[in-house]
C-alpha cells in the first residue's frame, strides 16, 4: 500500500529521526518526530486495563500541557510493560532527557511510546545514551519519516505509511502518518502504534474530535487476533505551518481536513491488516441488515475474530458454515432463515440454506489478496464493517517464537 | 486417556453399533446406543441460535416422550445444518426408519444427532439404507461400544471413552461415556457430541438435573477454539438394568451417582482439550482471587481463548504478558498491580511485576502435556477453572483444509 512519498507531501515544520540503540539486535529501535513550533495535539491510547508506563506517562504529559505538544519519542522491541522495576521513571526520564537535548521543550511537551515483550528488563540506558545521536541526526525529508516509520516495527514485515492533503482557505495541507501492527490487534483503540502529522491550524481540543470520528470507522474496526495491547497508542500532531487559516468548529475547513485524515487513517488500518502476522489476505467482513449498527458491529467482530473463520479464508475454503456459526454465538439475536451470504461476490447462502454455487470458482476467487465477505441479516437496517486477515500457519509460528 | 475398557464396566442392558454408511470415504461413519428397555434421558443441546436440524428434531423427540427414550443414532462427516433443503425431514425419518427396524420402539423415542461439515447436501439416503445393517450388527461388549465411539469422529485423532461405578442400595452401577471434539469447542454446551448410558435407575427428571450439574465444571469449562458449533449435543440414558434401588431426589444415591457420571464427563472433557485439533498440551487454567465465580471464568475464558497465549503455549514460551495482557481485556475490572501469576509452577510474576524466574526452566516445564496456569488476582475470593490447548500450526493445517 505503500506509494512513494516525495518530500512535497511531508508536512512543514516537522522533523523526524531513526537510530539503533541497542534494544534490537542490529535494527532501528528509536524514533523521534519533533516539530519545530508548539503543535497541538490529540491521542487515543489502549482500553486495556493492564496499561504500559509510557501511556500513563504521555496521559500525564497531555493533561499537563493542555494539549500542546512537540515530540514523540517511540522504541520497538521492549514494551516497558509490567517490567520488574516501575517504568514510569524510565519513561519520564526518556521524556526530560529529550527535553533538554533538544534545548527549548519541555518534558511534558514530549509523547513517550514503547512496543515489544511485555514484561523482562526495560533498558532504559540505552536510550538515554542514544538520545543525542537521535537528536542531532533529525532531518525533514521522506526517507528520514519512512526510516522513523521502520524504527517502530516490531514483527511487522514492511513500515507502513499514508498521506493526503487537502486545500482550506486557498492553502495546501499535508497529513501524513505512519503504523505499526502487527499481533495484539483489536478494535477500541486497542491496536497498535500510530503517528500522524500535519502542518494543518487547529486547536487542540478540534483536533481530538477529529481524531475520534475518524478513529472509528478505521482503526477501530480492524482486528488481527482480538488480543489488544497495552501499548496502544494512536497520537496526532497539528503544528500550522502551513500557512492555511485555521480550522474552525463547523467550518468546511473541518469536513474537508477530516476527509484528508480518514484517507490516511484508513489507508493505515488497511495495512495493519494486510501485514498482520502471518496474513496471506484482508477479509472484508459487511455486515447489513441489523437491527442497529452495534447489533452489526458485535456480529462482524465475532467473525473476524473466529479461528474457523479466519484457518478457512487461509485455505480458500468456502466453509460459509462456519461464518453463520460464529455469527449464531455472536450474542445477538437473529433468525438465521433471513440471512444471505455472499463470498467474495458470490451469492452461497440463501435464507439460511446452502445456496448452489461452484465451490471451485468459489475458492479460486477466495486467492485473492483482498475478500470481501458480506453477511445480510434481513432485519433491519444496522450495518458495519470489519477488516481482519486470514490465520496461517505463519502466525502460529511467529508467535510460538517471538521471543526465541 | 482411555484405558482398557472391559465388558464388566459396560452398563447392563445396552447395546451399540456402528457401520460405514458412505458419508465418510472408508471409515465409520454411522453409530446406534440402543437400550432394551426404556430408559430415563436426558440431554443439553447447542447455545448457538444457528441450529443444525437433528438438535431440533431430538428436543422434540424428549418432549413428546417425556424423557423416556430408548435409542441414539449420530451419523459424522455432515451436520445436516443449513443444508440445501430442509433438514429436519431427513432427520425424521432416520428416526422413523430405526424405529420400524427396532420393531418396537416409537420414533419420538430416537434422539438423532450429526456432526460435519454445515451445508452441502445431506445425504440421508445413505443413512436409510445403512440402517437394517446398523440394528443387525449390535453388540453389548466394550469392543463394539468404542466402535460407536469411533464412528461419531470428525476431526478427532482418536475415540475418547471413560467409565466410573458406583455402588447403590448394595448394588453396582455401572456409567460409560464417549465423546467426539476437537475444533469448535466452547464453554455453555456449545461444545461436541456426547452420549453417556448408565444402568442406574434415575426419574428423567432427576437425571436432568445430575446432568447439568454435572456440565458445569466439566464440559462447560473447556474451549479449543472459542468457536461452538450449531449441532452439540450431551446425551444420558439410563434404564436401571444394574437392579439397584431408584435414586431419590436428596437421597445419598444421588451424590454417589453425581460422583460417577462427574467422574466419567471429566474424563471426557479432558479428552477433548487434550486432542483439540493440533494440540500438543493441555493448560489448565486457574483463576483465584476474583470478585466472584462470574468473574473469574470471564478471565478464564479470556486467557484460554487468546490466540497470543495459546501460541506461545505451542511454543513453549513463558511469556506471561500475554496471559495478563488477555486479563486486562476481559472485561472484568481488577487492580493489576495486586496480580501474581504462576506458570508450570513457577512463579512469574508477582503484583503485576515480573518475577525474576529462569525462562529456561520455565520453557522445560512447560513442555509437558499438562501445563498449569494460576493467576491471582488477590482481591476477593472468586475462582474459576478453564481447560484449553495450546495453539498449534498443525490446527491451522487442519481448519485450512478440513474439506479438501
Amino acid at each position: 500500500m505503500n506509494a512513494y512519498l516525495s518530500d512535497a507531501q511531508v508536512p512543514r515544520g516537522f522533523s523526524f529521526s531513526a537510530v539503533h540503540a541497542g534494544l534490537k539486535r542490529a535494527k532501528l529501535d528509536l524514533g523521534l518526530v519533533l516539530s519545530e513550533t508548539p503543535a497541538s495535539a490529540a491521542a487515543l491510547f489502549t482500553t486495556n486495563q493492564v496499561v504500559a508506563a509510557p501511556v500513563i506517562v504521555s496521559r500525564e504529559h497531555l493533561r499537563q500541557s493542555k494539549g500542546r505538544m512537540r515530540a514523540v519519542i517511540v522504541n520497538s522491541a521492549n514494551a516497558n510493560c509490567c517490567t520488574e522495576k516501575d517504568g514510569r521513571p524510565a519513561a519520564r526520564e526518556t521524556a526530560s532527557s529529550l527535553a533538554k537535548q533538544i534545548g527549548e521543550i519541555d518534558p511534558s511537551e514530549v509523547v513517550v511510546c514503547s512496543t515489544g515483550v511485555i514484561g523482562g528488563e526495560f533498558r532504559v540506558d540505552k536510550i538515554l545514551a542514544a538520545i543525542p545521536a537521535l537528536v542531532k541526526s533529525r532531518a525533514s525529508d521522506a526517507v528520514t519519516f519512512t526510516q522513523f516509520a521502520r524504527a517502530i516495527m516490531t514483527t511487522d514485515t514492511r513500515p507502513k505509511w499514508a498521506a493526503a492533503k487537502c486545500s482550506i482557505g486557498g492553502k495546501q495541507v499535508r497529513v501524513l502518518g505512519c503504523a505499526k501492527g502487527s499481533g495484539m490487534i483489536h478494535p477500541n483503540m486497542a491496536t497498535m502504534l500510530s503517528f500522524v502529522v500535519t502542518d494543518a491550524e487547529i486547536s487542540p481540543a478540534l483536533l481530538d474530535r477529529a481524531l475520534r470520528a475518524v478513529a472509528a470507522s478505521t482503526y477501530n474496526s480492524i482486528t488481527v487476533d482480538g488480543d489488544s495491547s497495552t501499548n496502544d497508542t494512536v497520537a496526532i500532531l497539528a503544528n500550522g505551518q502551513s500557512g492555511a487559516p485555521a480550522i474552525r468548529n463547523g467550518g468546511a475547513g473541518f469536513k474537508t481536513f477530516c476527509a484528508a485524515l480518514e484517507k490516511v487513517c484508513a489507508s493505515l488500518a488497511y495495512a495493519i491488516v494486510e501485514d498482520g502476522e502471518g496474513a496471506q489476505r484482508v477479509i472484508d467482513v459487511e455486515v447489513r441488515g441489523a437491527t442497529s449498527d452495534e447489533a452489526a458491529k458485535q456480529i462482524g467482530q465475532t467473525i473476524a475474530t473466529s479461528p474457523l473463520v479466519k484457518t478457512a479464508f487461509a485455505g480458500a475454503d468456502p466453509n460459509w458454515g462456519r461464518i453463520l456459526a460464529a455469527a449464531g454465538r455472536s450474542g445477538v439475536k437473529f433468525d438465521y432463515g433471513r440471512v444471505d451470504i455472499w463470498l467474495a461476490g458470490m451469492l452461497v447462502c440463501k435464507r439460511g440454506r446452502e445456496h448452489k454455487f461452484s465451490e471451485r470458482a468459489a475458492s479460486r476467487k477466495m486467492q485473492s489478496k483482498h475478500v470481501p465477505v458480506v453477511i445480510d441479516l434481513g432485519t433491519g437496517k444496522g450495518k458495519a464493517r470489519i477488516l481482519t486477515c486470514d490465520m496461517t500457519q505463519e502466525y502460529v509460528h511467529i508467535n510460538a517464537s517471538y521471543r526465541t
